[in-house]
C-alpha cells in the first residue's frame, strides 16, 4: 500500500493510500494510477489528483452539460486535454456531429483506457470522436476549423497546462468559436487558488463579451469547491431551457439537475470578491501561498 | 510542529500540521487546539476538526442566518452545543431578546474563549446571552420554555453528540418550539456520511411537518460539502424576504447571500437519492464504511 496526496496550502494536505498500479514518466509528466478503497482507481499527474472513478461524474457533468445545454444545436466541439475521456463521453451524449479532442500526452489516454475504462465508456470508439495527440495551443492557433464549444479540460496552470490560462490563448480560442459558441475551462479552487481563479476569470473577461463563473463540488479536489469559467460573445444560460433539452437528449446525469445548474452560478459572497476586478481581497484563506499547491514529499 | 487530521473514509485522510497549543482531556472528550499556517487556530475534539478561525464563518452563517431570516421576529433562541460561540454570535446579530446556549463541555468554551476569541467576538458578554453548561438533551426535556428557533450545533453522532440525532430528541425539541418555530442541525457529509445524513433527515421528517435539507461548503470538513437539516411545522424560506431582512438587520456576511441561500436548497441528484425514504442507494462513494470516520493514528 502506498501513500500519496497533495499539499493544498501550508499545513494542510490530503492523504490517500492505495495500491500503486502505474508509475510512469512520460515525455510531459509523471503519471501514477492508484487503486483506492473509497474512490476506486485514481489518476495522479505530477503529484496532483486529476480524477477518480467514483467522483469523476461531478466535474465532467458540470463542465460539459452546462454549456452544451445552452446550445440548441451543438454540432462541433473541441476538447483540449481531457485525456481520461470523461469529458469526451459527456460531449457525445449531446447531438454533436463531431468532437475533436487534442490531448498533449498520449500515455495519459493509453493508461486511462487500460486502467480506468469506465471513465470514457465507449467514447473513444464513437465514430463522431476524433482524438489527436499534440499541443492544444498549437492546434487552436493553426486550425481553420470553428466550433460551437471549446472545453479546456486541463491540469492546473503549472506544467503542461500553463499556456491554456492566458489571455493570448483565449484570444486564439475566441477566433475558433462560432458566433454563439462558448468556451468552458476549469479555473481552480475558490478557497485555495484565489489568485489563479482571479487571473483566469480576468483573462477571459478581457477577451469575451460574456464571462460567467460557476461552481461544482469534487470531494477529492483540494477544498472540494471547484470553479469553472464559461465565456463567449453571445450565449444565454437558462435552467428551464436546459431542463427540457436534458430530457430530450436523454442525458444520464447523477449530479446535474436544472436547479443545481441555476444554483451553481450563485457564488458565495467571498467568491464574488475573488473575481471582482480589484480582487482577490485576501480576506479569506491563505493568500500569500495560494498558488503553491505542490506534491507532498513522501518518505 | 505536530501532525493531525481525520481518516475520512478508508484510504482517504486529511492531514494538517500545526503548533500544538492545547491538549486536554475534559470530562467528555479530548480537546486539542492547534495553530495552523493556513487556517489559524483550529479546534479538534476527539480527533475531529470542529472549527477553524479562517473558515468558521461559512458554517456559522449558513446554520444561523437561513432559519432566522425566515422568521419575522425571532425573539428567543436555544443553542445546543456551539461551545466556540460562533453560532451564538450570529444569533445575536438578529433582533433576538434572549439566546440560551447549553454546552455540555465547559472546557471547550473556556479554551475557545482563551485561544480562539475571534470566533465568538463579544457574544459571551452580550446581556441577551445566557450560557449554561450541561446536557442539552436533559435541558430540552426539562425546560418549560419555548423558543422561536433551536440550533443543534454539535459534533458528530458519536461521543457526546449521539443523542442529538434521534427521533426521541426531535420529539422533545418540537415541544419546545413556538408554533412557527424551526430547528436546524448539522447533518453530516452527503458524500462520506450518507447513512448519517439519511437517518438524521428521516428522523426529523418523522417528527416535523416540514423538513428541508440544504448545503454549505466548509473547506476543512471532510469532503467540504456539508449538510444542514431545517425542520418545523410551519415555516417558509424565501430568499427575497431574507434579502430584505438581512439588509434591515445589517448582517455582517461573507458567505451568505440571498442567491446562495436559494441555491443551497437545490441538492445534487445524488443527494436527493441519499435523503429519499428508501435511500441511501449506495450508488456513489464508499457505502460500507460511511460511518467509520475516525482519527488517524499518528506515530
Amino acid at each position: 500500500m502506498s501513500e500519496f496526496g497533495e499539499r493544498i496550502v501550508p499545513g494542510f494536505a490530503s492523504s490517500f493510500e492505495g495500491e500503486h498500479l502505474v508509475s510512469e514518466r512520460s515525455e510531459f509528466q509523471q503519471i501514477e494510477i492508484y487503486q483506492n478503497a473509497s474512490f476506486g482507481r485514481m489518476l495522479v499527474l505530477d503529484g496532483l489528483i486529476q480524477t477518480t472513478e467514483r467522483d469523476e461524474f461531478i466535474y465532467h457533468e458540470m463542465l460539459v452539460h452546462v454549456p452544451l445545454l445552452s446550445l440548441e444545436t451543438p454540432r462541433s466541439v473541441l476538447i483540449i486535454g481531457g485525456g481520461d475521456g470523461g469529458t469526451l463521453r459527456r460531449v457525445l451524449e449531446h447531438p454533436v456531429e463531431r468532437a475533436v479532442m487534442v490531448e498533449i500526452d498520449r500515455r495519459v489516454t493509453d493508461l486511462c483506457k487500460e486502467w480506468m475504462p469506465s471513465i470514457a465508456g465507449s467514447a473513444f470508439e464513437d465514430p463522431r470522436a476524433e482524438v489527436m495527440f499534440g499541443d492544444g495551443i498549437v492546434f487552436v492557433k493553426e486550425t481553420g476549423e470553428t466550433f460551437d464549444a471549446i472545453f479546456i479540460d486541463s491540469s492546473d496552470p503549472v506544467g503542461p497546462g500553463e499556456g491554456l490560462f492566458t489571455t493570448e490563448f483565449y484570444e486564439a480560442a475566441s477566433k475558433r468559436l462560432n458566433p454563439r459558441g462558448m468556451l468552458a475551462a476549469q479555473s481552480g479552487s475558490p478557497a485555495f487558488q484565489q489568485g489563479e481563479l482571479h487571473r483566469t476569470y480576468s483573462h477571459a473577461r478581457s477577451v469575451f463579451q460574456n464571462t460567467q463563473e460557476y461552481l461544482c463540488l469534487v470531494p477529492t479536489y483540494p477544498g472540494a469547491i471547484w470553479s469553472i469559467v464559461v465565456a463567449g460573445d453571445r450565449f444565454t444560460i437558462d435552467s428551464k431551457v436546459a431542463e427540457q433539452r436534458a430530457r430530450d437528449r436523454k442525458l444520464d446525469v447523477r449530479y446535474w439537475t436544472p436547479a443545481i445548474q441555476r444554483g451553481a452560478f450563485d457564488l458565495p459572497a467571498f467568491v464574488h470578491d475573488v473575481i471582482a476586478p480589484d480582487g482577490p481581497p485576501h480576506t479569506w484563506g491563505p493568500s500569500p501561498a495560494e498558488d503553491e499547491r505542490t506534491e507532498i514529499p513522501r518518505g
